[in-house]
């Protein structure tokens, strides 16, 4: 296949799929799509380590890095210890935490439910982590939320790497290529994990359209696409390409807590829910008592990130060892980032047969539009 | 142009248009798409009019109608007069739409913001306009609210003629099959008007899916869909074509209030929100004082259908007036259904203009498809 973005990246199929599992990003760039590792959780030594490994398994096929700084953030600039961080977060929450917890059978008390989380949200650490990724020979940085500050960018048009960065909404594309990001990922509220409001069947035009008095970049489509139906869907929208997240979550080369791929594999599109409790920004993840805490009248109101990770991720991970040993409180708590495209993901499939399967369904796709032109 | 639907009513273009307006019906039929008339606010008597009139002008081409007859309302069965559902409206609703008008400038009281409306909403009137429907040489029926009542099934199919139904979710889906509808709309949550959470991109493969174990229908794909090139992405994922309302509220053949006319070409699709506001169930419709004031916190809670229309659509009328004469309150409160891709409406032409304009982008969609696979 040949789009702008084939030929930009050198890859045969306009597919990227971001993963925080390197086993996903090298079987997609082995099969001709181009796996992007999101790097935002990772130390500079963890990062090194899964980048290496790539490399070894790629045979110089081209792949990238999401790395991931927000634009803002509770302390950003002050340089806070993760113990400064942790004391930011109020009573009230610790004990809502606390309380859902033990509603649902798991012990917990007000002062054990915050940890340090999230310290790789810093310009600081950022900095760090594109140091080890530009001593590798990535194709792409991405940049996942907000406009990539400008050391990032500099630093990727020097090295000669394309930057991408995400948008929900058409006035923050015309922001990111007023900065100068070279790709455009135009990112529909169907999407898992953090997003805007605005569809993917309206947002990708209206993206191009906004962008086109200002500098033409390529845009890809996110925001529900699963299968190679949707990809030719985002290509006649005139996107260049699909960037994909949550069909990958249920490939055995992912580290998806497995009670969370059940979960996944069983759910309906309205089993997803856009939610404040997990990261203090709105975020697509399953629909589960966690979300639906946060969402009830008299809760708390989410704190601003990164605090809220200082109290969600520690108990949601506790939350998937429970689970996986069969306690039902944590089941019914246990929630992750996906998004409405898990209704079509059905079956547990490798990474690989994955977007083997997405080039058959789009060349089938073609074919029927093509047909809808015949007498 | 040529898809199952094509074939199915005997059009050019894959392209169905719902409108109030008997002029963008036939002027869409007249340019090789098919209209469909919106006939749930209209009288028996009236519906003959308008019906006679499209007759008149589309020289034999077809068209439908829309006759909504909700499976579930207030007062359902019961037989009510106008008198006695006003009198189930709560003096808290009462005061509290007096209050907004107030607020606003616009004088009100208690007591005058009520009036009769939605008494077409009735088993007995659905059927009288189906009479009146059934004299004319109408192509398609079509209920755009819950499943269609058996009675409405069995005289379409004793007339011959395909009956289509709206859904929002592959569970409706299922039931709609089931209940033995030829043609599935199904409208992703980016529409205008009543919709629910999925949104298109993913809507339209999961209800295909669904349904194919029951029996095959036509599925088109409804929400958001403005443009050509949309038109090619429904069809990518398998839709049969596409069914369209919010694009022809601009043309000049429309009654659209002018004053609403001006909001939505400079609206962006993040102008819109998913309110209660109007009808007591989710619809889709601009963001304005009238829908903020109904989501802000201790609000009343909308009431259920036909009843809150009792209180808006008599207010919402009086403040399209008012706008239009340039009151600023009423300008900050009027509202009207309308999808997400308001924001790639930017001009205001003809219908006829928009039909053939939606075939060239088409057309172009499915070249940039065919050249994504060249070498």
């Amino acid at each position: 296949m040949k789009t702008p973005i084939c030929d930009m990246l050198g890859i045969d199929i306009p597919l990227l799929a971001f993963s925080h599992c390197r086993d996903v990003v090298a079987a997609v760039t082995n099969a001709g799509g181009f796996g992007v590792l999101g790097a935002s959780s990772h130390t500079p030594e963890q990062l090194e380590e899964e980048l290496a490994w790539i490399d070894d398994h790629v045979g110089g096929k081209p792949y990238g890095a999401d790395i991931v700084v927000p634009e803002k953030f509770a302390g950003k600039g002050q340089k806070l210890t993760p113990e400064q961080l942790q004391g930011m977060v109020p009573e009230a929450h610790r004990r809502f935490v606390a309380d859902l917890l033990m509603k649902h059978g798991i012990e917990a008390s007000p002062e054990n439910v915050v940890e340090a989380f999230g310290s790789g949200m810093t310009d600081d650490i950022g900095d760090r982590l594109l140091d080890v990724a530009l001593r590798h020979p990535i194709e792409l940085i991405a940049n996942a939320l907000g406009v990539p500050p400008t050391f990032m960018i500099d630093r990727a048009k020097a090295a000669g790497i394309p930057i991408a960065a995400l948008v929900g909404a058409k006035e923050h594309a015309i922001k990111q290529v007023r900065a100068g990001v070279d790709i455009l990922i135009a990112q529909g509220t169907e999407a898992g994990g953090h997003c805007g409001e605005v569809t993917t069947m309206v947002l990708i035009p209206e993206v191009i359209e906004a962008i086109e008095p200002i500098r033409r970049v390529p845009v890809l489509a996110a925001g529900g696409i699963v299968t190679g139906r949707q990809m030719a869907a985002a290509v006649a929208l005139g996107a260049a390409g699909a960037w994909t997240g949550s069909v990958w979550l249920t490939t055995p080369e992912a580290e998806t807590a497995p009670h969370t791929v059940r979960k996944m594999l069983h759910a309906s599109s309205r089993d997803t829910v856009r939610s404040t409790g997990r990261t203090g920004k709105p975020s697509r993840q399953l629909r589960s008592n966690w979300t639906e805490a946060w969402a009830a009248d008299g809760s708390p109101e989410a704190l601003p990130m990164p605090l809220q990770s200082l109290i969600s991720e520690p108990s949601l991970r506790r939350i998937d060892k429970l689970a996986e040993n069969g306690d039902e409180g944590a089941q019914a708590l246990a929630t992750y980032w996906v998004g409405q495209g898990v209704g079509l993901m059905n079956t547990a499939r490798p990474a690989r047969d994955v977007v083997l399967t997405m080039a058959e369904d789009y060349l089938d796709a073609v074919q029927r539009l093509t047909d809808s032109l015949a007498d």
